[in-house]
């Protein structure tokens, strides 16, 4: 199908792909006396006695802002955030549908990142909750840290910390099957960008201990990192200082990982890999390699982010859910120990004798998701005691 | 009916009272493919060689913010931001269900000018206009300014020009029924903040002559005024410095405003006025003088903000349908001649024949307002020009 065709002709018959509706009914005076004045002023009150009662009496408990200055969109780079504006809809939509959450999407024609701080910061009364989207690095580390500093409402970052959540899910699979463990298994990363990095941090904090992450340049050591995240990953990692191309790094490894560009990995290369190869090419639209040169070329288990293929590594497994949970809980962040809780709940959605080499990650459209990584969530922030009136 | 008590409760239970949802169904995968990745990255591309396609393939053509810093909240006072978000649902709400407009609650925790200004101009991506909602004179003059001159989109500060709008309109039958013009006529006002002023503004550009602004010091001249806008209309509308106090200035007159608080006016005031007196009571939620007792006291019409009595003047008359007329014809601003071709077009709806003392404003639920009102707006706007694809 020709997506983009039929995109444009949906857009212009859509005008935008979210609505707001009311809730209570307007229909006579006493309606309007009770949605509005004089009888708003009653919870007004309650709001300003207590700031807490703002998530009993508003629905911002259930409302996150998608926030994008568009500079790095999809695959397209920095359109700005205008132009970012049709996905922004699409990830509202998405987290409508998957998670039940309200999110509005707010584009700025700002890209300092001091700014986009200052101003995200200022919008908290209005929301339960922060997802920043196509954020190029490595601005988005910064303004994620500045903003989880201020802000006493979750603020994640998907692009790095969904698609690392179902990275690992689906690893956390993959090892199952061909029976290797996360400690001796050696990962190879193309593309050392926001989610690279991010999986990269992931993985790590998970406990696998060989990663080596490159980028055009080659794999990167804590001398030719371009920034602290890649020199934290780098020390960390690779504290052996293995340089190289991507297909020195890829002799003999366990995983490759691939969140950079299209037709970067030949057969060759996945030929040159350890026996029972994880090949997850997460490049769009184009993928690192066509998962079938990757069978070909001996890999076992081959993902990517396209539906059409088996194994779709989608973020949508993970955003809404995720957020679904943290808002039920009232959790004041995301922690590491909730991204793992949502991994997990995802990863054993599969149960052991289900898996099979293209069956590692359920359907994004799989309707357990949300109840099981919710859950999984909530459960976690509890425990933790990182929620609002613990 | 108790409000306040009835409210807590409905508030409780709808926890929030918008909702968001989805325009497009998200049924399997090709779904997903046109409504998110990768078919999206089509309009994305579109916008960013033509920005203006943003109002053809997202919702910002019909979707505006109602933006706060909770300062100056219903008869409130500056209980901030957060506890102001009851009050700014309600209004995206009203936009709704009588204008058709998407409307997106944002509170701030930010009372600077200067800083709003900044953070309102960089969310212009998002938007299609800006709604500013229950902002404390002077700040709201300068930030409407402010933002007007940054963005291309309509800002409108509804509690001084929506306001206006009603009281205008309602003045119009008014005086058409007393027989009585607008250039004879001495017009009192008890209250010179962000409505007072700009009610005083819009009935100059209409064509009133003789106006006199109280507040607790009593009439403002061009000496006593506190700030510039003040200033301004003590200048055009009280050239002979008329001084003393409310009371002082009611004698003879013809019209009452009262944008102020209860009971401020007695019987003993109403009674010196003019014969054929209009009274617009419209504090809020006690009026500055009982309509019974002003009818008593001699006063010939005579308004209200409430819906318990005749002549209700309520803003939601004007803010939905102006927006929904600006949005509908492109407009880059709202223009004067779009405010007073509101004010015609709801005035206008009461024919000569209909109108009575306690019939001079339509009812707020009169389901003609947003089609006469939009429609007169949408025109004007073209007229002028003001429009983006002029």
């Amino acid at each position: 199908m020709d997506y983009a065709k039929k995109a444009l002709e949906a857009h212009k018959e859509w005008k935008g792909k979210i609505d707001i509706v009311s809730k209570p009914r307007l229909k006579d005076h006493d309606d309007l006396a009770i949605a509005y004045t004089p009888g708003v002023a009653a919870p007004c009150l309650e709001i300003e006695k207590d700031p807490m009662t703002s998530f009993d009496y508003t629905g911002r408990g259930n409302t996150i802002a998608v926030v994008s200055d568009g500079s790095a969109v999809l695959g397209l780079g920095n359109i700005g955030g205008l132009a970012g504006l049709p996905v922004m809809e699409g990830k509202c939509i998405l987290f409508k549908e998957h998670g039940g959450v309200n999110a509005v999407p707010l584009v700025l024609n700002e890209q300092d990142p001091d700014k986009i701080v200052d101003i995200v910061a200022a919008l908290e009364p209005s929301f339960g909750g922060i997802n920043l989207e196509d954020i190029a690095a490595p601005n988005c580390f910064y303004i994620e840290k500045k903003l989880q500093e201020r802000m006493n409402i979750p603020v994640f970052h998907d692009d790095q910390h969904g698609t690392a959540c179902v990275v690992l899910s689906a690893l956390i699979n993959a090892l199952r099957l061909v029976g290797k463990n996360k400690e001796d298994v050696q990962v190879v990363f193309s593309g050392a960008g926001a989610a690279g990095c991010a999986i990269a941090d992931l993985l790590g904090q998970y406990g696998f201990k060989h990663i080596r992450m490159s980028d055009k340049a080659g794999v990167i050591t804590a001398e030719t990192a371009m920034n602290d995240k890649q020199k934290e990953l780098a020390e960390k990692y690779n504290p052996e200082n293995f340089t190289g191309n991507l297909a020195d790094a890829l002799k003999g490894a366990d995983i490759f990982t691939g969140v950079s560009a299209g037709n970067l990995v030949d057969e060759e290369m996945i030929r040159s890999m350890n026996s029972d190869a994880i090949v997850f090419a997460m490049a769009n639209p184009v993928p690192e390699i066509e998962p079938n040169k990757a069978k070909a070329a001996g890999a076992r288990v081959v993902g990517t982010g396209r539906s059409d293929f088996a194994n779709q590594i989608n973020n949508v497994l993970v955003f809404p859910a995720l957020f679904r949970g943290a808002l039920d809980a009232g959790a004041l962040r995301i922690t590491e120990g909730m991204k793992l809780a949502a991994c997990e709940a995802l990863a054993s959605l599969i149960e052991p004798e289900e898996l099979r080499d293209d069956y590692v990650i359920v359907s994004a459209l799989d309707p357990r998701v949300r109840e099981a990584v919710s859950a999984a969530v909530a459960k976690c922030a509890k425990e933790e005691g990182c929620v609002r009136n613990a």
